[in-house]
């Protein structure tokens, strides 16, 4: 694959072959799982699955650029973020296992109104819609498999919205350390208030209060 | 198409029948908008279709009831919300060329958390796993088509989910006065200050504020 057309942001680690090659591993193991493939189709999807990585602050796309890749986490996290009045937002953590796809820039080929950046170093598959397109014809199969699994996404990802809409600050900081505890590990604490929807000072003094209470 | 296994609540207009002609002439614009399927395709897909008429009040899906049907609305608005403490939480109102689609539910077989109600008489297509599994093996390319229909709203619900986190609900108002307008006129206040994250008081608050700024 080329990548001429890559977002300039984008730094390959130079010293990631390794990792490279070990995630690898966790990708084949990713598409194993989807039983109706055969062998060699799962070897074909393989050779033409690019592995990368990223280092921490890398950008995989910026506002404005219209998103030509697509993405999935083998390792890290990737943040998305809204620049608003000079203030970052964030609207997303993807870690291992998610994929992370603007559909409305990359599907409709509109300028993206969101940053991507790498919020760990990080190893990722890269896609694009061509790749996608030549996969798909030589296994047809694999349209239904890829629209079961962005139906899946879109599931959650509506759950998440109607979740987030109907829930206080509090409730989502509840909601946050029950279903992805680790990102309280690996997110500073000023990104995650973002993400829930408060200042770090009022998340700060969610955390004192239920502190106090256990 | 049987009907077996509908939601108890789904009340067919019975003198619909009108309403079900003129608006079938409305789905075949929006199926032969698709330019890549043939007329004897386009004719497959418009016989295999059910469109259905539905009264105001009509629930399509209740809490935890697995979906088993998706919609698109070619008349009226459907409206989606959630239960909590008694209280009607809204959080999507779905009206003309919107699918209707509660995919964690419908997609991966799991009791819905949320409510579908028709906030308005509607004409709805209604569709089931079923009819796509046939239709897709008799039209091979409709699962093409399908999957970017479905990555299209993915990536306006996604949008609508960062816009949601990131502003504040007088920027939510603004926003939907700006988008969807007629939704001030078909939806009663109460529920459209439940869908942008306020009390119906707060809502009236900033209605006055702005009307005294203009």
């Amino acid at each position: 694959m080329s990548n001429s057309g890559a977002p300039s942001a984008v730094q390959p680690n130079a010293t990631g072959i390794s990792d490279e090659i070990i995630f690898k591993k966790e990708l084949l193991d990713y598409v194993s799982g989807f039983q109706v493939l055969s062998p060699e189709e799962i070897d074909l999807i393989m050779d033409n699955t690019l592995v990368k990585s990223f280092k921490k602050g890398a950008y995989l796309l910026e506002e404005g650029q219209v998103a030509d890749k697509c993405y999935f986490v083998l390792k890290g996290c990737v943040r998305e973020f809204y620049l608003i009045d000079g203030e970052e937002k964030s609207t997303a953590f993807y870690t291992e296992g998610q994929a992370v796809n603007s559909f409305s820039s990359y599907t409709n080929q509109q300028p993206s109104r969101h940053y991507l950046i790498c919020a760990e170093d990080c190893v990722l598959t890269v896609g694009n819609q061509q790749i996608e397109k030549e996969m798909c014809q030589r296994i047809p199969r694999l349209e239904s498999i890829i629209r079961q699994e962005v139906e899946r996404n879109t599931g959650k990802a509506q759950d998440d919205f109607a979740r987030f809409m109907v829930s206080s600050p509090e409730q989502r900081y509840l909601q946050m350390l029950e279903d992805r505890p680790e990102l309280l590990q690996r997110i500073p604490q000023h990104q995650l208030a973002s993400y829930i929807g408060i200042t770090a000072e009022s998340l700060s003094r969610i955390r004192k209060r239920l502190h106090k209470q256990t």
